[in-house]
């Protein structure tokens, strides 16, 4: 214990997770008083007193910082002031961040002083969650941090988590404080897949049937439009972009239940089986209530990104249609019905363009179907890592933009310490060129909800998630050594658990404060 | 939800977890009102009231059986009383449970009343569990029971859970937690292993210095004298036995930090190497050491048996030791270090045997040494079915009871249902006699703590164990399907998340209380 403590003290940026870009550090260390330590805009900064990022990051940076801070404020301290003056050169405060969101930030700690500067609010929160991972207590319980410097900005643009609210519903609760959790491993985007075969959870105010018939109970199990904006603006305020999922034409048995004609009628020979199988192609109306449905999913959901799932569609309730067997013929597709689903594909990626979406489909979509519009990023899922680093190669080779998700499918748990396996993943180690590597736009950790609701999300997504955050923010060569990480981990996991997230061990030991949560 | 409504209305016994021995259910159901329901004493019941285990147990079951009762009481209700009539044989109020205490109970359910009848008070306990059950809400929220006759009893007289609190310290209240969640599912034993090589959390009165230098934290990792009868009295409530282990001589490296001259000194060539093996055999302090331990032990946890553990001695430090060497030599013990082992072995289940306590030990010793006390359990932990089955004929045939863990050792997690393993295990399908298969008094489901602390121990635990437990209790021919066992399981998992247990889904689907804790 002793040890340990003093190694933090020489080195108080390896407290920080994921591990800033640049940093020197020194073992000159200054006392921090909760009574006299303060927040502040820089004189220059284009934020001032009143934005709402930053006003509520101070407040809530704070309580991070001095979790015990009632049973200190009786204590004996030195009774020097100590300011965090944050500087962003953009008034960004109440925007949404974005894709091309800069959260790049410096950070400079000094006798007396911490100086935060940043492009955007965006990074100035980055800062903060950094500076709160700096301060230590000793073992008579002061605060300190020490002088430091840091420069850093992420390595990739995308840093998701998906949450699958279809399989099991989460309680909003449950997605606020994963929220939290997100932000102290600096992701930034919250991918939503909100609707799928199971249940749909989501109350659209153009079609309410759709959860009231589709979700597992239609007051209880529902996100009411409050639900969604409460949602989005707890993220925003974290720097965390919500990017929601309506995936079609497949995973959609759930839409069926509240919208009539919208799922493929199968066929047992010459009649209808009674079954339904993918969104109905071929139908006009398909079309028309699709429009409806994300026209109202994109004024609902800010962020300029929309996910069209696209994966998995099976096929074989579209043969048995004698319906969608005409269409097929009419269209000339033969008996390729990989070009049924890209026409469908097709239409619904229009639709969302022209309401000003970028879109995000599996990779499957790729693999049907190679002429998509330019900027549609293409989200792999399959496979080891030969298999995905292949798909990698050629996806890039058609010059899109790719999101990695394969290697983090963290929902397969297996006995031991698996975050290695996640550590490690290098998403840019295909062949490719330069530019091909740049279409990487960032990677995502799924939780899908199989055999994962509210009882035990947290556990299973902590601190495992938080091994491909440092993976997708810090440099790939200063993080390369995945037994140096494990120290640096477990001290963040002890971190987490001091904030109240669930985060399980990660091998024998103990943290200073347990879990008190039981 | 509407089908599954109506089945439970019309086999309430469907609810109950685990499946009773015998039951005859009907569709007659019965309101219960929270404002008019009673539980009593019967006239020629020993226990009455005043009975410490039983007045609790009633106050308890209130709210099991009424959670949402706040908010029921101004509801109108039909005002029809119903009583809940307990009588037991004998006036074991204040007593512990022990390993011969009959379970058995009759419970019959009719209008205005349900008389529970038992041997002892334990009896009734798992009695009131069962009725616990059987309550259930209808749409509107009225409360019901079904009429019922239910004749009950265990399978095996040992049902037990395995908590590790060495290689993660769990806080006291997640310890009690578990032991309410044990009681739900009939579990009778909570086996404590509670020191081991990372950690000493006992504070012993007699040896302070163990938990003061062997435990992660001198104060806030360990357990008090005040702590463990906490535990030990919160658990007879419940009719639940404390079984501690004190697991040598390997296991023990905590130990060593606290009594010096404990552990064998390792040596390197002729000298000592620094580091240490097993407890020093060889040594006459060790055994005076260990009679003092044992004793308070004996004293402190009331249960008649007590674990000596005696698993994985690695014999390459003894090996090195030219004391333990020369000791050998004395003994006749050749270079066969089994035989040195079994000697201590001997010893050390001499000081229990003489402080009036039955052992348990792990197979190992069995292993090595077929000569041991007739009433020794040996506790079987190693490999898959075909070896443990060998090892039940070869254990059973030499006479001694045996305790059945290897096929639970559900701290090894995998993707998916693996409850099915636990739930098919058939802990009596080994060739042997009649006679032989009566040597097994039970089963222990294991969670040790390489990877589990207070953050993931609920979720990991529940309702896996409760898969064991079953089979554990249950008649085996009744519950030979795991596919009928499915949806009762699935039931009585969200029973337990209304119970605010975090127990975690089986599959895709709902609970109509989803959890709230987070």
């Amino acid at each position: 214990k002793k040890s340990r403590h003093s190694t933090l003290n020489h080195l108080s940026f390896e407290g920080v997770w994921p591990l800033p870009q640049a940093f020197t550090s020194s073992t000159e260390r200054y006392p921090l008083n909760p009574q006299a330590f303060y927040f502040g805009y820089g004189k220059q900064s284009a934020a001032q007193q009143g934005c709402s990022v930053l006003d509520t990051a101070f407040k809530r940076y704070f309580s991070l910082i001095f979790p015990d801070y009632s049973s200190v404020d009786q204590w004996a301290f030195v009774d020097k002031p100590f300011l965090v003056e944050v500087s962003v050169d953009q008034d960004d405060c109440e925007s949404y961040p974005q894709e091309d969101s800069s959260e790049k930030y410096n950070l400079s700690v000094c006798e007396g002083k911490a100086s935060l500067k940043a492009e955007t609010v965006w990074g100035a929160v980055r800062g903060l969650e950094t500076f709160s991972q700096m301060v230590y207590q000793d073992d008579f319980g002061s605060y300190f941090v020490n002088k430091t410097e840091i420069e850093d900005f992420p390595r990739f643009q995308f840093r998701g988590i998906l949450l699958d609210t279809s399989r099991h519903y989460l309680p909003v609760q449950a997605i606020l404080k994963t929220l939290d959790a997100m932000a102290y491993s600096k992701f930034n985007v919250f991918h939503w897949h909100i609707v799928d075969d199971p249940s749909f959870p989501y109350q659209s105010s153009t079609f309410p049937d759709l959860s009231s018939k589709g979700a597992f109970h239609p007051m209880t199990h529902i996100y009411t439009q409050s639900d969604v904006r409460r949602v989005i603006s707890y993220a925003r305020l974290q720097g965390i972009r919500v990017l929601p999922e309506f995936d079609s034409p497949g995973h959609t048995k759930s839409w069926g239940k509240g919208q009539s004609d919208l799922l493929t009628p199968c066929y047992r020979g010459s009649t209808p089986s009674g079954t339904f199988g993918p969104v109905n192609p071929v139908l006009p109306s398909t079309y028309q209530f699709m429009e409806k449905l994300f026209k109202e999913v994109s004024s609902v959901f800010p962020d300029s990104y929309i996910h069209l799932g696209g994966d998995e569609v099976n096929f074989s309730c579209w043969k048995s249609n004698p319906d969608v067997r005409a269409f097929m013929q009419k269209m000339g597709f033969g008996a390729d019905f990989t070009k049924l689903e890209a026409f469908y594909i097709e239409n619904i990626v229009n639709i969302t363009s022209a309401l000003n979406k970028t879109s995000i489909v599996w990779q499957d979509v790729f693999d049907y179907h190679e002429k998509i519009p330019e900027d549609t990023v293409l989200h792999i899922w399959k496979g080891l890592p030969e298999v995905y680093q292949t798909e990698l190669s050629r996806i890039t080779k058609a010059g899109k933009r790719v999101l990695l998700a394969a290697p983090w499918y963290i929902n397969h748990i297996s006995y031991g310490q698996d975050w290695r396996n996640y550590y490690t993943v290098q998403p840019q180690n295909f062949s490719g060129t330069e530019e091909q590597k740049k279409l990487v736009i960032g990677g995502e950790v799924c939780m899908w909800g199989e055999y994962v609701d509210a009882t035990n999300l947290n556990p299973r997504l902590w601190p495992r998630a938080s091994a491909a955050a440092e993976r997708l923010w810090s440099d790939e060569k200063q993080t390369s050594s995945v037994d140096s990480a494990f120290p640096r981990l477990q001290d963040f996991r002890c971190k987490l658990v001091r904030r109240g997230i669930q985060a399980e061990p990660l091998y024998v030991g103990h943290c200073k404060h347990e879990y008190q949560g039981v």
